[in-house]
């Protein structure tokens, strides 16, 4: 039974939205409560609102009468919690209809977008344009959206990767459904407003990331000229060991901005769950994949431990250079080193047929899992990496992926890691030993966002129509996060169900309690996203 | 005469920090009311806290007491205020005794700093360290706050040379005397404070930058590895017209990474201001030096209407594909272009002197001016541009400069422009104008500090000692500043006398006020720096 404020909010919702747009039909508020983990919360609601002035009359209502809103652009942080707010009993302010590319300026190289925009549809539309600008992707799918990521502070292959790093100029309603722009473009009539991150006063863009402070309706993202030449290289170590020594080449190598864009390492167990679903009948269907298995597996299918890829933009020359020098630093510390450009893969896609005819060795297989890893490297997005999610369903892979409803487990755990030998060496072992003790493959994803730092994205993959699975993996998760807490790594990125890992640190989590009094008085926008203190708020175990 | 609730807040302070540590003697606070332009505001007293502990206990006293303080570095902000209070009647709170390097990471590149480590401090530890890092300067006094000028959001020459985006992880005193840290470092078990800057939750970095929100005591500062080589380039205009389409090659250089530092280019004013003071003699006494008179000098001279330079950092074979690229980028756009590296550089050094005694041709000076200018590409602080402050003074310039007590006229007024042929013209016609016309030289320093934007930074420089003076510049600032600012360009950093430059952006003020009221309550800290709405706080004039 809703109380009698949530009936008055709904009515209001309605006038304003009208009614096609404030839906309360249970099936589709049933489907938008549902993750790729756990969830017990209810949404009560969800609204659609189309234009910024819309959003501002959905928060002044719920201010107005103290309903809580969770906002969601794509609803598709899949592992983190989908669009499943953090909190029961909100509405949910779906976003998606607010879907303009409002401005591309191809000289100094941006758009600026709403928070509709996904992946797919920017890259279609520079494409459309003839565009010479390149977008940064991430792997998830290309119907993300872009401020959502941007947003969570997500991370892409090129060297606009760091997402956040490369946006400027955030429009933004506060709870009060008050409007704030931030850095120049607060001001009327700045024409800097998209080209300058700073502008003049506090920069308060961060405030907005990774927050419950506002919810962003337009931002710029800055794009990257398409280089003269792209090079991809590919590297891949058959012995673990390798990676701890690796790892300290390559931050030289970003430090030195030999190498300007993110490194992805891959592990076995993370290359073979974009390769296929998980080997039942090798295993004689138990579980976990074991690491003598494992091995078997990818000696057979020729990739290695760690598997690595990476870009190279600049000129012919320049990237020649930078060629020689990862080709003289990486001597040695990798088994397979390879460079590959356009015309190298039109060769392969072309020759993969004749090939297998001939010699019977199918290079299609590896030409369809690298073909997307390379346009990712060149900002393309792909729908490829997605089926990874039903790694331990048996049955096939649908078409049409939606790992929500289809009942895919999927939790991402993701600290950051020092760039140093010791340090990855420790996460690692620690992330083999407590996931397959829990009976999960260890999936590991190391980025190399800067020369110093290494996102860890660690998946926990399941089947949530197995009985007791769900309950596993959360206490799977929480084990790990717990002792890869204590060795001083924390997350970059949360889900829902991790809200403690904001922790106590008294003066910080003061400051953001202050600030949310501030500005939302009525407490009603996404409560408990990145706010926790012992106590405050029950998180959902 | 002052207040009862002073005479309550000194006797706290001196049982504090001791009575040595707070200084009222009017000498000393006459020297601290003083910058390179008319300011009206009194200092209390200069409180001198040699810790965070004692930071934290003198703004308790202050917000306890209700008395207004203002937190300085080296105070050495020059052409914005030097150390100068916003407002009248505020004890100084000055940081310079906190001058710890705090660490220093060789292999994953920073050092951690109090606000009292300067320039020169950094690089004589780096280089007694025999470290292989490289830091960051401005071309300011090697003996300014490295804390304070990236908390100004001050700019450098290197790839670091965006001070704010290369800092990470702050400790901060808040007005209440609380204590936050920010990213990871807020975490007590944390290994990675210094090494990503985002942390997890809402990023407040930019909170505590160009505002009065709280006292950073520390911060860390990503330093560069030293290329295995370097080179700078060198070109000039001879022509004002060939700015316009120079910009927009190097802003592409810049869009492409080929250059990935930041690109300086000085006008012949500025170029003349740091090679000697004002020619008197040649103009009889009269001012201002018209642009033909200029004309001839730099044709004797041999400097452009334009000058820059900026550095190509990598392996030898990077450098050489960057030098081929920007060789092949600039020709026909400059009228002379060169490469400098360690060797040449020496080289001139050694044959200055023969060159003279055998062609009469003095090279010396040619050096004199380039050397600083290279060891700044190379983030080597130098004490070199200062001398330009004496410009207009009739003495000479003394051996220990002090540009306030010297009584040097200053004014920096420096906005933000986009990196296109039209805007470039536009600013530099503007500023030419105004300049000339209120009896000025227009000073012109570009700095290409993203391939989007560029900072110009047009000094106002004069004599303090001619009556009447400190009124006319102050008048070109703000008539200038109304132009610029109705073309659509807005100010990076703001000095004391220009705060009403933060405009009247509603939603955007109204949240900076919110926050002040949430983290200072009394309203204690640096009132009216980066805070101004019409009718709220008087401005200097």
């Amino acid at each position: 039974m809703l109380e009698a404020k949530w009936h008055a909010a709904l009515a209001q919702w309605q006038i304003v939205l009208g009614s096609h747009s404030v839906i309360a039909d249970p099936a589709q508020l049933a489907a938008v409560e549902t993750a790729t983990f756990f969830t017990h919360q209810k949404v009560t609601a969800i609204l659609r609102p189309a234009s910024r002035e819309q959003v501002q009359t959905c928060l002044r209502i719920a201010t107005r009468f103290q309903v809580p809103v969770y906002p969601r652009s794509s609803g598709k942080n899949w592992g983190y919690g989908s669009g499943v707010p953090t909190q029961t009993n909100c509405a949910i302010l779906d976003l998606s209809r607010m879907n303009r590319i409002l401005e591309c300026n191809e000289k100094l190289a941006y758009v600026t977008v709403e928070p509709g925009v996904t992946q797919r549809q920017l890259y279609d539309f520079l494409t459309t344009q003839k565009s010479n600008l390149w977008m940064d992707a991430t792997g998830s799918s290309p119907d993300t959206s872009l401020i959502g990521n941007t947003m969570e502070r997500g991370f892409g292959h090129t060297p606009h990767g760091d997402h956040f790093a490369q946006s400027c100029g955030l429009e933004v309603v506060l709870p009060t459904g008050d409007v704030i722009e931030t850095g120049y473009r607060r001001f009327p009539q700045s024409v800097t407003g998209p080209l300058y991150r700073w502008g003049v006063g506090p920069f308060l863009d961060g405030l907005f990331s990774q927050s419950n402070f506002g919810v962003v309706t337009s931002m710029t993202i800055w794009l990257m000229p398409a280089p003269a030449h792209f090079e991809a290289f590919l590297f891949r170590c058959d012995h673990q060991a390798q990676l701890g020594p690796l790892i300290e080449v390559l931050s030289r190598l970003r430090l030195a901005g030999t190498i300007q864009s993110a490194v992805h390492i891959g592990n076995d167990y993370k290359v073979l769950s974009s390769l296929q679903q998980y080997p039942w009948d090798l295993t004689q269907g138990k579980t976990p994949l074991l690491p003598a298995q494992m091995d078997a597996i990818r000696a057979r299918l020729q990739f290695g431990a760690w598997n690595g890829s990476g870009g190279l933009y600049g000129t012919k020359a320049q990237v020649a250079a930078a060629r020689r020098e990862i080709r003289r630093a990486l001597a040695g510390k990798v088994t397979r080193l390879r460079f590959l450009d356009d015309r190298m893969l039109a060769l392969s896609l072309k020759f993969a047929k004749p090939i297998k005819l001939l010699s019977g060795w199918d290079l299609s297989k590896t030409v369809a899992l690298l073909q997307p890893l390379y346009g990712l490297l060149k900002g393309i997005p792909t729908d490829r990496v997605l089926p990874s999610v039903f790694w331990r369903k048996t049955g096939p892979v649908p078409a049409d992926i939606d790992p929500d409803q289809a009942r895919c487990g999927l939790l991402w755990y993701a600290p950051i890691v020092p760039a140093t030998s010791s340090d990855i060496d420790r996460i690692r072992h620690l992330t083999v030993d407590t996931l397959l003790a829990a009976g999960f493959e260890p999936m590991i994803s190391l980025t190399m966002i800067t020369g110093r730092a290494i996102a860890c994205v660690i998946s926990i993959s399941y089947d949530r129509d197995i009985d007791g699975e769900d309950e596993r993996a959360l206490a799977c998760y929480r084990t790990l996060a717990e002792s890869v807490t204590a060795l001083g790594y924390n997350s970059y990125r949360l889900g829902i169900q991790s809200m403690e890992e904001m922790g106590s640190s008294e003066g910080y989590l003061d400051l953001l309690a202050k600030i949310k009094s501030a500005v939302d008085p009525a407490g009603i926008l996404a409560p408990g996203r990145y706010e926790f203190r012992k106590g405050s708020h029950a998180s959902a175990s």
